[in-house]
């Protein structure tokens, strides 16, 4: 049988079913999607492939889903660190935002986080930020997957002006991408506190029309539960609850705060909830209790934020941390384990985004969104276990090849779609006058 | 003048001052010591080197000192993950090592070990594992500063069969390698629950005699704390103050239990803590107090502790965990910033070491262990901060080139006096037999 391409590996760690690592085996690609994964020797008898890839030294993952992410404010990235929460929005972030968010910048930053989010593993992200449409064209260059967020926010910045304006952009956007293949969209309302009940009626109404995610920041921090108790009286989960937004539709990012009803509340509705260690680490947000969310039976997704809380958008590192801190905040060794914590960062990604039949796992009829890692170098051996070391000891720079829909979007550590050191020359420019006005 | 080496980089970040970021500077090497740190321009009129680097991409940093470590284990990393403490250290880890620990174990273990520490920009590692003279050949061959601990356990091992044997064989290593200009040796009874008040006692005068440290497991977890209140009445540490054990002499590893009398103990003896996080994660111990520990005058290095229990000895990767970890514990995004998570990872374990004198941080007249660090991979950009850029985003593999006393020991990410195929070929008949057996 002709097929597009081979890719016969050491290892192939395919997510479901939960655990599996197969030795020697192959992945054959045709169309865009899997068309079989089998041993090496049958694959060599049954398919001959256009292209073939020997990958001895490897692991092949589905790619990683990056659940919540601000992509272009990768140009934020180390901009304003070590700072009080309040003084970083207040005093750097948001005044940033006013002066530089346009189209340009989001267009770089989308760029240089697409290279960064690819050359990690990255395959899928979910991204919240102004010029939805901007980061959508970017996804579409990069050859990465997206779901871009329709943001809705009661503050008028350079994308649009009133809520309506919000609106009316947000379903062009939607209506412009409709018929992309790798590129979704959402809706992202801010926060809790920063849209009003009614512009939640008014998502909730739209995305169940459109037939669309909602993503949003919930409890990110402990100071939001307390300030929305104090101004009205319920929780911002109960509020959700109250707006009927609490759905499989909905991507809660960060719930560093959820006790047991909250939790419940959570798992009756179908919620998913996107963690974001690195960003609650840094900012000192609080901890998500992950384990007792699953436990629970919540789906619970990985996202990296945006790089100015993080500071980089590698989703490796990022499992990596999950899995470590849901240990110390269970006070349990063996919680999020390492086949939990890689199933965060993908098929519960695809999950939360509803995109579960098409990527999250290495599946016969899913697209193919493959990324070849390598388990060689010097800070993998001896290699015991093939999951557990991709989990707790694999880098970033172990990525060497990574494909979207079948198409091969890395190859040996490069993007075939972006130009670094374009990239890098932009990014360069962008530190000048933004570094240079904050001096002044 | 005639110089043996000049190091001309684009940032020098020497840790000592403070926060301090050079640019366009050079370090000038001689005789294996920092002759001098100065403008370029003027280095390249006051110096004619016999060796010039060019490091336009790059940070040097001090050599990273990894203040807590157990090389040998390297061989059991990611054999046994994601299982409960008791489990793992009673039916894998001491089994394991009652099977297979030997003087030829520990040679390939710490080679193995010594070269992922040089490679991710470590220069000096302090060691608690059996046969410590062969974990000190090694450090000599390969080129890396070592203080080599005399470890004391109440338990026979390969290594000694009494607590007379373990003195006796500890102490001739310490002879033995006496004159060694960059092996060191420290006493390392350990853990409280695995020595004897005698046997401390004895270590107390031992190490007063020879003028070195004593590193110890101390208050790990809080069962080991409430375990010994139920046994004896009193807290590890208060005993340890009782035995006239905390002075500035001691290492006290993990720390994870620090009430605030804790606390001004350790401040008023001037006893160190080695700060392990990712260890403490991984295996759910508790959270060290960092924040409060430097606030209160304690001197907190860090240490990656095994990679049996990490899994890996990336002490960049251990400096930005224990930067983000510290803030949440702390629940202040101000605590442990990253200035302080660098001074932790260099200056702060040479001082709990005893070396202050000598490394820790790039000063005129101390020994020339240096890191260059490239700073232009994409996920560095834009760079607003080196120093920040450096803590939040930087990987193991951006160490490009390392020097420890003077003499290049990683060149192009390669050790120079390590076979990265040797190494992994070993691993890789160690793999086989533990795994083998472990089957059987």
């Amino acid at each position: 049988m002709d097929i597009d391409t081979l890719l016969c590996a050491r290892f192939i760690i395919p997510v479901e079913p939960a655990g599996t690592v197969l030795h020697d085996h192959a992945l054959a690609i045709d169309a865009g999607r899997i068309a079989a994964i089998l041993p090496r020797s049958e694959a060599l008898v049954r398919f001959r492939p256009r292209q073939c890839h020997e990958l001895s030294a490897h692991a092949l993952i589905p790619g990683l889903v990056n659940a919540h992410t601000h992509a272009a404010m990768t140009l934020f990235r180390g901009f304003a660190d070590d700072r009080p929460l309040a003084e970083w929005l207040n005093e750097h972030i948001w005044p940033a935002e006013r002066t530089w968010v346009n189209a340009a910048f989001v267009r770089d930053g989308a760029r240089l986080a697409a290279a960064e989010m690819l050359l990690s593993g990255t395959t899928c992200f979910n991204d919240m930020y102004f010029f939805p449409d901007v980061t959508a064209e970017v996804a579409l260059e990069a050859g990465i997957r997206a779901t871009v967020g329709l943001i809705v926010i009661d503050f008028p910045s350079a994308w649009a002006g009133s809520i309506d304006e919000y609106f009316a952009r947000g379903t062009a956007v939607h209506d412009r991408f409709r018929d992309a293949s790798t590129v979704h969209t959402c809706f992202a309302p801010h926060a809790p506190y920063t849209v009003s009940d009614s512009t939640l009626l008014k998502i909730r109404t739209l995305a169940e029309e459109l037939d669309i995610p909602i993503t949003m920041h919930v409890h990110e921090t402990a100071a939001e539960v307390t300030q929305a108790l104090a101004g009205g009286g319920e929780t911002p989960l109960r509020r959700l609850d109250r707006l009927g937004l609490l759905s499989p539709r909905l991507l809660a990012v960060h719930v560093t705060q959820a006790g047991e009803a909250d939790t419940a509340l959570l798992a009756r509705h179908g919620v998913s909830v996107v963690h974001c260690p690195e960003s609650n680490l840094k900012l000192a947000s609080g901890l998500c209790p992950v384990q007792r969310l699953l436990d629970a039976g919540v789906n619970v997704a990985l996202g990296t934020d945006g790089a100015a809380s993080n500071n980089d958008l590698d989703m490796l590192g990022e499992m990596r941390t999950a899995a470590l801190l849901g240990k110390a905040v269970a006070g349990d060794p063996t919680a999020v384990p390492a086949a939990t914590a890689l199933a965060m960062a993908t098929l519960y990604g695809a999950r939360a985004l509803g995109l579960e039949e098409r990527i999250g796992s290495l599946f016969p009829g899913k697209d193919a969104d493959v990324v070849a890692v390598r388990l060689d170098g010097l800070h993998h051996q001896p290699l015991y276990d093939p999951l557990s070391q991709l989990v707790y000891t694999t880098s970033r720079t172990d990525v060497e090849h990574v494909w979207v829909g079948g198409r091969q979007v890395v190859e040996q550590r490069r993007t075939l779609y972006l130009d670094g050191d374009d990239l890098r020359a932009r990014a360069g420019d962008w530190r000048d006058r933004i570094a240079g006005a904050a001096i002044d």
